[in-house]
Parts: structure tokens; C-alpha cells; sequence
């Protein structure tokens, strides 16, 4: 009887703990497999053959994995591109008689994934691979939507609702313009839910600053213009990825990341500047960064149950025989919403990255559609439950043993 | 029969509203009391003749007061200077019957209710005049503390406690340093109760930069040092009011406010080029902004409950015929945590500040001390109720119906 790993890999989510536990819980109830691993930072801790074994881990410890943020085993930004480091991996799994790998993370962790699906199967080395997805960004090809984009887009709605708010108690003698920075490097998914805070009340913001949509100035302050004329304030949330038309980066932080990438960052600065010096007026900016993708306080019932369900659906389909996925969400219908899990290839979603569709932006560029809304309304709804002591969340707190190494 | 005014002032609290429902509903229950106005935009609407007549409001709309954030009726920042203001006031509460006042707000509005309760006594107007404290700032004197802080504490705690958790899955190979920005201009009381956050496990922040604390770059630097390489990563939060050994600020917007002071901001990135620069490593940096004064899906329940409390109080007291005075909360008992409600002269609150005191910061400056965390704990304690529809939480709705003009 083989045994499973379970790791985490790139930007965490609120929720991707919720995957840990869908995977873990079914691995553990699962008769067919025999100890349960977590790799320790993603890849990056398999490769030193870092494993923690949860097998005899306390299940009221196992129980509290869901209700915490950040990743629970360690998360790594870590790529394989060697030989030596598939080689290495495979050595660590034989070692450990590991016959079952899910890797839960985005893009770049999908392409690990397939990647060692494609070596495992090259080698002839009996490993089953499965991928679940995990991001905020909500960009990986072929799944309706992403787990995790529900929760960081239920913190994006409320906290612009709670701030547009405050900038309408404020506006009449003091701050009348108020600018939310989100994240959101590749597309504007994370950007455009803001607008779900405009449903039901007119609480949301009035302007939503997407990276698919070239920046113009000049367009821009004469809409903010516009709306504090018609409202008295405006209340903006902008990707941190805008771009001018000439197609390059409105804003950076200046330096570059170890990977080559360009740091971003600061546009929220960038537009308080614009339009203090142009409108004349009091501005006041706020860049959630982290809190945006970490508030499992707030996260979405709906997100943070399928984010079970994908965990668990990777082990029954992995024991059912199935290797080199990803499990993907299918909407079958908006209102009410409904879903099944099916199983795309790993090979498909690998490295792709998927766009807000252009009938998703408003026309005139500065907000969404309403099929946008139509979409994403369903990935926000219920809370999470929380467990709360004396004030505060509670989180995990493991034992995690660490498996005597064999290397 | 007088009729009341209630209205709002200054920055917004995630629970100004619910001393807005308390003062209300004491109000309208009252057999004293005639019609109950809210100003609009606090005094400056009242000075416009602008007020909201709420004694025909529907009362379920009353009940979701303190379930909405911001304030409710609108604020202001506008000070009373000039004689023609005051004889504009009482003509307009003249005309309209007022002969009860009820100022929400934090220092400065303490002094304008001080000032008005003054001028009234001078020209022998019939009103009695109660301030109600609130702000995030906790800077109120002869209180032991303010509503409105509990919830922005709590606010910071849990956000803190989550970047953390990310921030720790993170740093095996990508961000190593996470540095949060705390609203507070005056005193620390905020900032510090981002140590909270660390209580009962390791789950805080290991660094806390207080403005009581002058700033020096080495021994931060070092600090910081020391922290990455005792635990891995380092997590800090950070007042946006730090100053150097100089008395000045550290970072500044770079221009000043209407009344002259100067704008801070951008701690938060002038500490992370800081860290990047001399320590090499990758930065994240958050700015909750208004996010940390407004979010009242995560209010602390003992501060919503007190918030309404002081608000019902201040018109309990004013009906026994007290004026001049501010409603006032007496600690009688740390654990379990005991209170009673006073009331304290206005003339010894209004404009003073009331600084965090030097045994509440540890010895080396970088974190708080264990009285601190006493001290502030019990206003953490609790989850305010939310009222949630299709994943939103939902606000007042309320028909404000304004009086006619009589001048």
C-alpha cells in the first residue's frame, strides 16, 4: 500500500487550507492509502526530503486545519527545472514509498505538477499526480472559477463597502476621494469584484481601475470629476497592474523580484497624486496586500466548502486511478448556483493564464458588466464559520513529526 | 416639550452608529423628549439648518443603525470659532425646540460640545449639552477608554494574526519581511494593540514601531535582523506617526491638511525600502487606512455593546438634568473585565490628549508591555452580531426625512 503527499505551493489563499483538509481527511479515511504526508514549503521541503507525517496527527488538531489562514504545511515559490531535482524528487518518494502526490496551487505550481506526471510516467516511476487548483487570482484556464478567489473577493466587496461608507460620512468638509489598491498581477479578477459591494445599495465604488483596460489620464480625473459632482466623493478600486496604453506598468515599486519580474506596487500612491494635485482635493489610500488573500475571517461559505470539495475529489479520483489532472469547477447553472468537479489535464491549464473576458468590463471601461456580476455573486455568499477564543481566531496547532529521513 | 439632537463628528469608528441607535432609542423612548433630530454632517449641517427628523423613521430601520458602518447621518470635521456661529446654532435650535445636545465624536469635538454647553450657560439658552466619546485613536482623557478603540484593536489583531500566518508560509524562499501601517497621529493605543494578536501562540507580529518610541535605523535594522534569523521572517507593525531622536517625522505625504498639519503617511514604504535595502530581503507591505476604523463585520462585541451603553447613558443622564459633561467608562475589574459609566465635565476632556503610558511599552521599545495587553484585552472580547444578505452585510436604509427650514 503506497503513501500520499499533500503540499502547498505559491501565494497562499483564506481558504487553501480548507483543500489540506479535503485531501488530507479523504487520504486518511481512505483504505487504500497508507500514510499521509505533508510536503514542508511546498517542493521546496520534499526535495530535502522534509516531510511532515500526519498520520497519527490528533484529529481535533486535524479538524481546526480549514479554520486557518496562510498555508498550514509551508508554501514555496520554488520551480523544478533540473534533471537532478526530478531525480532527486523521485528518490524522496521511493524512499518514502510515496505513490500519490497533490500539488495545491496556480499556474506555476500546475505546471510543476504536470511537469512531474510527464517524468514520473518517463520513468516508469508509479506515481500519481493530481492537481488542485488555489488561487486569488482566479486565472487558471479551464475551471469556472478558482478556490480562493470567492473568499479574497468577499473581503475585496466588504471592506470597500465598509470604506465607501466612511468616505460618505467624511466627504462633506474632508477626504472626498478614497482609492483601494488590489492585487491581481495577471488579470482583474480580484479588481472587478469590488463591484459586488455595489449590489442591492448603492455602496460600492464608482469607479473600478481594471489592468485589462489601458489607463488614460485625462479620461480618468474628468470620471472622478464627474462622479464627486454627481455624489459628492468617489470611491476607487485599482489593480496594482495598470498599465498605460503604451502597455507598460503604471507603477512599480522600482526593483526587481529574484524571478526578473518587475515589482509592483504603489499605484494607489500613484492615483492619490494625480488626483490631489488635479482635483484639488483630500485623498486617502489604502493597500490591503496581504489582508486581501489572508482574511479567513471573512471568508466565503461557498469558497471555502468547495475548497474541501476539490481536495477531496483529487484523492477519490486519484484512487479511482486517474493521474496527471487538475480538478476543475464546472458551473452548471448561476441562479441557483450549482457545480459538479470534473477533471481537466494538467497539461491544458499548465502555465495558461485566463483573462477577464472583454463582456465582463463595462463599456466605458471604468466598471464591470453585469454579467460579471452575474458570475461572481454565487462565489461570495454565506460565511465561513470561524472559531473564535477570547477574542481572537484559533488556529491549528499540530504536533507535526517530521519522518526520519532515509536519504 | 424640548426635542434633541444627536449628531456625529470627526473620524468614523466601526461602532459610532451604534451610540447614534443607543442615544436614538433612549431618546424616542423617553417621555421627556419631544422629536429627535440627527444632524446632518454633525455641526456644520445643524449651522445649514439641516437635520434628519427621526421620530417617524421606521423602527426597523432604527434597528440596523448599529449594524452599519461609517456614521450614519454623516461627519464632519468643522470647528465652531466665531461668535455668529454660536448665535447661528441656538437660533437654529431655537426655531427648532432643542433643548437637548448630544455630540459624538473624539477631542475636538469634545471641545466644540464644551464650547457650545459654555456659550449656552453665557447666553442663557435652555440646553443641556452631553458629549459621547468615541475614536480609534483611544486618546480621550478621564476614560479608561474610548468606543470605537475595541473594534479597530480587534480589527488590527486579526489582521495581523493572519499576515502572519501568511507571511510564515511565505518566507521559505519569498517574502521574508511583512510590515502593516497603523492609523494614530497622536499616541500609539492602536499600533499596540497589534500585539494582541500574539496571544495564547507565536501568531503576531515580533516587532511593534510606537510613535512614543523615538526611531533609530540601526538598532531597528539590527532587530529586525535578529528577528529573521531567530524565527525566519519578521513581522511588524508600524504607527504611521513615527518620529525620528529629532522630534520630527519619519515620512510625511509631503503636504499639509486644511488646518495645517502636515500629512502622514507611507511609513509603511519608507520602512520597507529601508529593510530591502540593508537587508536584502523581499518586503510586503499592507495600509488598511479606513479599512482599520470602518471594518464592522469584525467588531468586537464588548465595544459595540458599550458603544450603545455610553450613547442611551448620555441621555439618561441629561434627562436628570446633568449638561456639560461627557459620558465617561470606570474599569472596576481587569479579569472578569467590570465597568461603570460616568460622567466627567467636559471642560476637563475637551482638546487634551492622553498618551500611552511608558509602562504599557516594553523595555527595549520594540514591543508593549504585559500591562498592556491586560489593559487592553477585555475590548477585544466578543463578535458584534452582522446582518448578512447574499454574502454582504447589510446597512440602514433609512428614509431621513429632513425638517423644513424655519429661517
Amino acid at each position: 500500500m503506497k503513501n500520499a503527499v499533500y503540499a502547498q505551493s505559491g501565494g497562499v489563499t483564506a481558504v487553501i487550507n480548507a483543500s489540506a483538509y479535503g485531501a488530507i481527511v479523504a487520504a486518511l479515511e481512505s483504505r487504500d492509502i497508507g500514510r499521509v504526508f505533508a510536503g514542508v514549503n511546498g517542493i521546496k521541503g520534499i526535495l530535502n526530503e522534509e516531510l511532515f507525517d500526519l498520520t497519527d496527527e490528533k484529529r481535533s488538531e486535524i479538524e481546526r486545519i480549514p479554520y486557518t489562514p496562510g498555508a498550514v504545511f509551508g508554501s514555496c515559490r520554488t520551480k523544478l527545472e533540473k534533471e537532478e531535482d526530478f531525480e532527486r524528487l523521485f528518490k524522496v518518494f521511493d524512499a518514502h514509498s510515496v505513490g500519490y502526490f497533490f500539488y495545491n496551487g496556480g499556474n506555476d505550481s500546475m505546471d510543476t505538477a504536470y511537469k512531474i506526471h510527464r517524468k514520473a510516467l518517463e520513468m516508469n516511476f508509479p506515481l500519481r499526480v493530481a492537481g488542485v487548483p488555489k488561487t486569488v487570482d482566479n486565472d487558471l484556464l479551464l475551471t469556472d472559477h478558482c478556490p480562493g478567489y470567492g473568499s479574497a473577493a468577499k473581503f475585496t466587496a466588504i471592506s470597500i463597502r465598509e470604506a465607501t461608507r466612511d468616505l460618505k460620512s467624511m466627504y462633506s468638509d474632508s477626504t472626498k476621494v478614497f482609492i483601494m489598491e488590489s492585487m491581481g498581477r495577471h488579470a482583474g479578477w480580484l479588481t472587478a469584484s469590488a463591484a459586488l459591494a455595489g449590489i442591492d445599495q448603492l455602496q460600492g465604488p464608482q469607479i473600478i481601475l481594471l489592468p485589462e483596460v489601458a489607463f488614460n489620464q485625462e479620461t480618468f480625473l474628468r470620471r472622478v470629476e464627474e462622479v464627486i459632482k454627481a455624489d459628492g466623493y468617489c470611491s476607487i478600486v485599482a489593480s496594482e497592474a495598470l498599465k498605460g496604453s503604451d502597455g507598460n506598468y503604471l507603477s512599480t515599486a522600482g526593483y526587481y523580484d529574484a524571478f526578473g519580474n518587475i515589482q509592483l506596487g504603489n499605484i494607489g500612491q500613484y492615483l492619490e497624486r494625480l488626483v490631489r494635485e488635479n482635483l484639488k482635493c483630500k485623498v486617502h489610500v489604502a493597500l490591503p496586500d496581504y489582508l486581501q488573500r489572508s482574511s479567513r475571517h471573512i471568508a466565503s461559505l461557498i469558497d471555502w466548502q468547495e475548497a474541501i470539495e476539490v481536495g477531496a475529489f483529487a484523492v477519490k479520483e486519484v484512487l479511482r486511478g486517474k493521474s496527471g489532472f487538475m480538478v476543475s469547477i464546472d458551473r452548471t447553472c448561476d441562479r441557483p448556483y450549482l457545480k459538479e468537479l470534473k477533471c481537466v489535464d494538467l497539461s491544458q491549464v499548465a502555465n495558461g493564464t485566463k483573462p477577464l473576458p472583454e463582456d465582463f468590463i463595462s463599456e466605458d471601461g471604468f466598471y464591470v458588466s453585469d454579467s460579471f456580476l452575474s458570475y461572481a455573486r454565487p462565489l461570495i455568499q454565506g460565511e465561513a464559520p470561524n472559531l473564535f477564543l477570547h477574542g481572537l481566531p484559533i488556529y491549528e496547532n499540530m504536533a507535526k513529526v517530521k519522518v526520519r529521513k532515509r536519504l
